[in-house]
């Protein structure tokens, strides 16, 4: 039995998962929204007793961050949703007969899809989860890659070409800012103060599913702003095909809810641009794990490290 | 005792290696200039006799491509240099008593710095090899990753901006159509044909050395061209580390004949553009194998896929 917690800049989930990664209960608080790193703790402290009473079979515990965690997996390096900057989160947390570790929330997800879902029986495979940013998981010869120092895999600041505004990391044409929901609606609002007609008028409500709802019915704006995006994301998995050649690729997060009319003309604008036209190369599919997959996600990184340091 | 072979456009190089990477015997013929396959395929199968005669104990064959080959290092996919498209190489080559494997050319060179080089002892690393394109090779947990099709590690035709030619591939923005020698003078020659002033003026004679050599001495121009292979061979090098967060990253080829005036300004680059500035990261090197590197890295092949599948 395993506890997992996804520590997000809203709600902090937590859920105590069995060996088959079933979720036997579940809880969840409000993010403290000064992220105060000491009341973050008592509320993962409070989480994990209230588990541990429930079960006497916790034997280890994961938390997925969106952010950096250090090698070893016990430090936050950096977490701009939370501001924070190289936090020694499990040495602040309550000594416990038990390991916990952190790992970044897109490997998490990644962990997840591969161990349960669209990933499973890979031998190297990555997933792309495109929300406000894009985040990343990869699995090489069978197991997350995490890198030498802990900075793998940071697939949203890789730079693909130059676009009309920085990114957050102070660099430009980083992979987020052209195939994310908030690029989709920053293009869009572009577009709109240029002077293009388009139903999308009321730009406080604007976001990429009502982008994407538009382009359905024609809105010539938002077509173009959903072509962008496809012509982006195609030219960003190119670029991971040429440099990780993968079994597949699964496409999570929000974006991803648009399904089909998403996957499909990534799909054609990939084999045309891909440089061995017609050779096998990595399939490109919908992540198949629910809302759960960060809580089911953090309790397989504990389950997985045990393993592996058996 | 094995058989490498180097087989480029040029020149085939051959040398019998001892299992301690050291060249016993070298032969070199040139490049059959109609790139006939069977008139390259007599020359090496008439090198391995004369090797297999000079030694008894050959017990296996390597052979560096300048292009892509098949997951099971038998058949070229695909190699422009030689206008060669899915050639079954080892099939038409005389049967033997002992193995004989393919590899990309980039792999070749990046294996005999991780076994002999600069890459010696590290576990994940990469090499990049800047010439007339840019190559490269990765290892991933202690061992050559060459992906799951054999599409991997195509680093050149990662895509990083936009830039005002196409790469031969038929996209445009590829690594290697800004950070190659081919890039610089390229760019130089534009800058030329748009009226900027230079000491370099014998357009049929520039080349990168000629171009460097200028920079070092403040004509404008170079200066310029040299910047901007500065700027995005940085740009190309921090993805792969947001990608990778390999070890050590080895520059070879043709231009990292310039040494510390090529490295020193990539690694401030780097630094000031890194993700997690401050944090430790890859250190950026000089590849230390000189011209033999792809003879000695062919054998290589043939020993470490003799030891993997021990």
């Amino acid at each position: 039995m395993k506890i997992g917690i996804d520590l997000g800049g809203t709600t902090i989930h937590g859920g105590l998962v069995d060996h088959h990664g079933v979720i036997v209960k579940k809880l969840s608080f409000q993010t403290p929204q000064n992220y105060e790193v000491q009341a973050i703790v008592s509320i993962m402290d409070q989480m994990i007793d209230e588990f541990c009473e429930y079960s006497k079979e916790v034997s280890g515990i994961g938390i997925g961050i969106p952010g950096l965690v250090s090698k070893n997996m016990q430090e936050v390096l950096t977490c701009k949703n939370l501001n924070w900057t190289e936090v020694p989160l499990v040495k602040l947390m309550k000594k416990r007969p038990m390991p916990i570790y952190l790992d970044n929330d897109a490997n998490v997800a990644a962990l997840a899809e591969f161990k349960l879902g669209s990933l499973k029986n890979t031998k190297n495979s990555m997933m792309l989860t495109l929300g406000t940013g894009v985040g990343g998981g990869i699995v090489l010869n069978d197991h997350m890659y995490r890198g030498s120092h802990g900075l793998s895999f940071e697939v949203g600041h890789m730079v693909i070409g130059d676009n009309f505004y920085d990114c957050n990391c102070g660099r430009n044409g980083c992979f987020e800012t052209f195939a994310s929901a908030t690029a989709m609606v920053k293009y869009a609002k572009k577009l709109l103060e240029e002077g293009h007609a388009s139903s999308l008028s009321d730009l406080d409500h604007m976001d990429a599913r009502a982008i994407i709802e538009a382009s359905k019915l024609g809105d010539e704006l938002s077509v173009k702003v959903f072509d962008r995006l496809i012509h982006y994301l195609s030219v960003g998995i190119i670029n991971l095909i040429n440099l990780f050649d993968p079994e597949i690729i699964a496409i999570g997060g929000g974006l991803s809810g648009a399904g089909e009319y998403l996957l499909k003309p990534i799909r054609d604008k990939v084999n045309s641009m891909i440089f061995m036209e017609g050779h096998p190369s990595a399939q490109i599919v919908l992540a198949t794990m629910e809302n759960d997959a960060g809580i089911i996600g953090a309790a397989l990184v504990a389950q997985t490290l045990e393993i592996d340091s058996e």
